[in-house]
């Protein structure tokens, strides 16, 4: 049982008065890594509280890693990482648990203690079973089918009309883009990017024998000024964008922009390859609709990926488009690597279909939305105005600085930062040709609140140096 | 308790007489799908035998399709196909079972019964621990380590010095003949292949704009005459070989030829594309080293596969090749598809640690090599030589077919051999250029022994009329 007690005159709401009160007991030690939290309805019971309650101040627990398992039934306390101390209430001010090794804020990889793992034993359990033999054959190369329906299902609900022909699933969205380079793009071609563009587009661009051509990203999407005249180029193969939470810039391409960048490419008869890899990140503001969902013409492709959200290390996500183009890619998808593993799509469609990829995305997206909040605050308590500007994105896990000073190299920039204990992933990669600016790409999803305060505060102080 | 009973004066041993007794309660469906088989130490005691008898009683069972899991605790009967009676003694003549569907020998389809699951489910409960959430995350885009440790010593023990350095893991074998084309060929340029050759070699060739040339296969590998004259050709890119159990054509190089192949390449400077996926597959006559194994100026590049003798749908194989190549093939990798799935590649090596694999792989060779020797017997009874020749595999799981008869369309070959309810993989598409010959490609993974022989009559009746 385990001794803790509500304070009825607290200002703090009962789930975070029993949330502080656990975090405490880890604190000092009175329960340890592997321990088994009381189930909440004991502990309800006990305090005298709605289950629900006692839910959220799991709930809360667990989003900032205190706990090995989602909320329910029998969470855990959870190892902590070596020399970070994990996750302390947003509202503390974090002077007393200094973080004494190098804050990488350039990573990107996810929080592992986030991976509902419990979910994905049952999943594969039940995938597993002799019945199910005939998943270990060669399947399907276009996809495990009742994934592509699920899929399909949830493209509708962001108004993309598709049915499960419509759906390639792929090795991930970075594969889903190769894909598209070999139906689309011949050596020699040319194709259109933002300006910053993901890294990994312009490095498939070269394995291709393409070459990326930038369009400046303003605040709300690409520049049209300059995208009317570069689509009057010739050898064009296709225009590639990433509309909402932008890799690198965390930009949202505005719905107007969305809209006129389409019919600027209908017109020009220019396909679209729409990478909506963030699609379901959005935590602040107002929905945008997909490019995919304005599509009239069969001009886009849409790439998705379970990556970001669930285990990216299952390696599934999922081109949309028209038929024609599904069964085109289709077969390269046959002949280069003879279809994907469709055991683990079909692990992927139960954890889809038994609820447990929907309830992870929400609390990933609440956590990714505290954390973001952190970074935006941080960065304005931290980061002096005349030394640099930051996006304010509304979704995805990436904030994008833009440096005032010139004067410096990108190598300098990095040793400055090091030397303060902190990292970040220089900006140079993402432009076709070298920018006149420094910039570096910041991620959220790796380290906790405390740490990502932390690393922006030392960031702040390499940049007031420099 | 099973009511079996031994008759010490039956000529035939003692582990064949319980397979029949078993087999016989199936049939009269005394004991039916899903039922569990006495553990092998208690049914040993009641009939006064070893144990071993009973395992191999057990094996013998399994290995023709009556039991699910393989030999040891807890066997069970397993399901019928449906219209396909399964296994029977290869020492039974079949009149007694007509099989009334169309029986297609070109199915490559392995046989799931075959499969071990229950190790599989072993294996992914042991990666999905809480504690191997790291496995989830994006992965190292050579492949798994440890896997690559265990894929390098297995190479030693096939003569082929590698460490994990030298090994990059792909999603299959065809994935690494994809990678092979872009990382040694260029758009334009020509490959030299064996004729006939994996059909799939062909289409790559044509995803990447390279003219494939071929050179006859004989009896014991390419025809030197031919290849020498071809090596003299210019923009050769590789020369892509498939010397054991050849697909599709069933033939092994002999070792003095690939040696000289070798030596040939090595001469003209020309890389040496091996694909070796069938290496562990030998069950009749003497090893044969691989192209590798022979490799001392770093010329050849070795693919391989985990797909033929276990979970084709793990989508598992590697390339083995000189520390140089591999790392330039792992950026290709990690441009097009940020690297595999690393909660299989750890699945699979647990299947590789924990023995499973290679019991899995001598069950399957013990298999294959009965229904090979099925197959080669049934085409002596069945074929008449006039109408056709075909190889003699000593390993693998293809036959290749050559009809002496030129008059016939491959359509109307076919549409022969459906009307006397068999199909085949027609032998066109292995080819660069049309061929002057009707082929036929054999497969013995699909069938057990009894559908194997009926296919083969019907073949015969069909090859006859003909």
């Amino acid at each position: 049982m385990l001794l803790i007690a509500l304070d009825k005159k607290d200002h703090l709401p009962a789930y975070r008065q029993i949330a502080r009160r656990i975090e405490k007991l880890i604190e000092t030690e009175a329960i340890g890594e592997g321990d088994i939290l009381p189930p909440t309805r004991r502990l309800a019971r006990q305090l005298n509280v709605s289950r629900y309650t006692v839910y959220c101040a799991y709930q809360e627990l667990w989003a900032r890693g205190f706990l090995v398992s989602t909320p329910g039934s029998y969470s855990r306390v959870r190892a902590r990482a070596a020399g970070v101390r994990i996750g302390r209430s947003e509202h503390e001010v974090s002077t007393t648990t200094p973080v004494d090794r190098l804050i990488d804020l350039g990573a990107y990889r996810l929080d592992e203690g986030l991976f509902p793992m419990r979910d994905l034993r049952r999943a594969l359990q039940r995938v597993s079973r002799d019945e199910n033999a005939s998943l270990l054959h060669y399947g399907d190369p276009q996809g495990y089918l009742p994934l592509r329906e699920t899929i399909a299902s949830r493209l509708c609900s962001h108004s993309i009309p598709a049915g499960p022909e419509n759906i390639l699933i792929t090795n991930g969205a970075l594969h889903g883009l190769d894909l598209a380079f070999r139906l689309l793009a011949r050596e020699g071609g040319r194709i259109i990017v933002e300006e910053p563009t993901f890294k990994g587009a312009l490095s498939l661009s070269r394995l291709h024998g393409v070459t990326p051509i930038g369009v400046p990203l303003r605040e709300d999407g690409m520049d049209e000024v300059v995208l009317r005249k570069r689509l009057g180029q010739r050898g064009l193969r296709f225009l590639f964008i990433i509309p909402s939470f932008q890799n690198p810039s965390g930009i949202t391409t505005s719905q107007e922009r969305r809209e006129r960048i389409l019919s600027l490419c209908e017109w020009r008869g220019l396909p679209v390859v729409e990478d909506a890899f963030e699609e379901e990140m959005s935590y602040f503001g107002s929905v945008v609709l997909p490019l995919k969902s304005m599509d009239r013409t069969g001009a886009v492709l849409s790439l998705g990926t379970f990556s970001k959200v669930l285990f990216p290390g299952l390696r599934i996500g999922w081109i949309a488009a028209d038929r024609c183009r599904i069964e085109k890619l289709c077969a390269i998808r046959k002949l280069s690597d003879d279809g994907g593993n469709t055991m683990m799509q079909a692990t992927m469609n139960e954890l889809c279909l038994s609820g447990s990829y929907q309830k992870h995305l929400e609390l990933v997206n609440k956590v990714y939305a505290r954390r973001m909040r952190a970074v935006l605050e941080s960065l304005s308590c931290h980061i002096p105005p005349e030394k640099a500007t930051w996006t304010r994105p509304c979704g995805g896990y990436l904030v994008w600085l833009t440096l005032e000073s010139t004067s410096m190299s990108e190598a300098e920039l990095r040793s400055r930062l090091r030397a303060q204990g902190v990292d970040a992933e220089p900006g140079s990669g993402c432009f076709p040709k070298a920018p006149a600016r420094l910039h570096l790409r910041l991620s959220i999803s790796t380290h906790t609140e405390e740490v990502l305060r932390e690393g922006i505060r030392r960031l702040g102080k390499a940049l007031e140096m420099a």
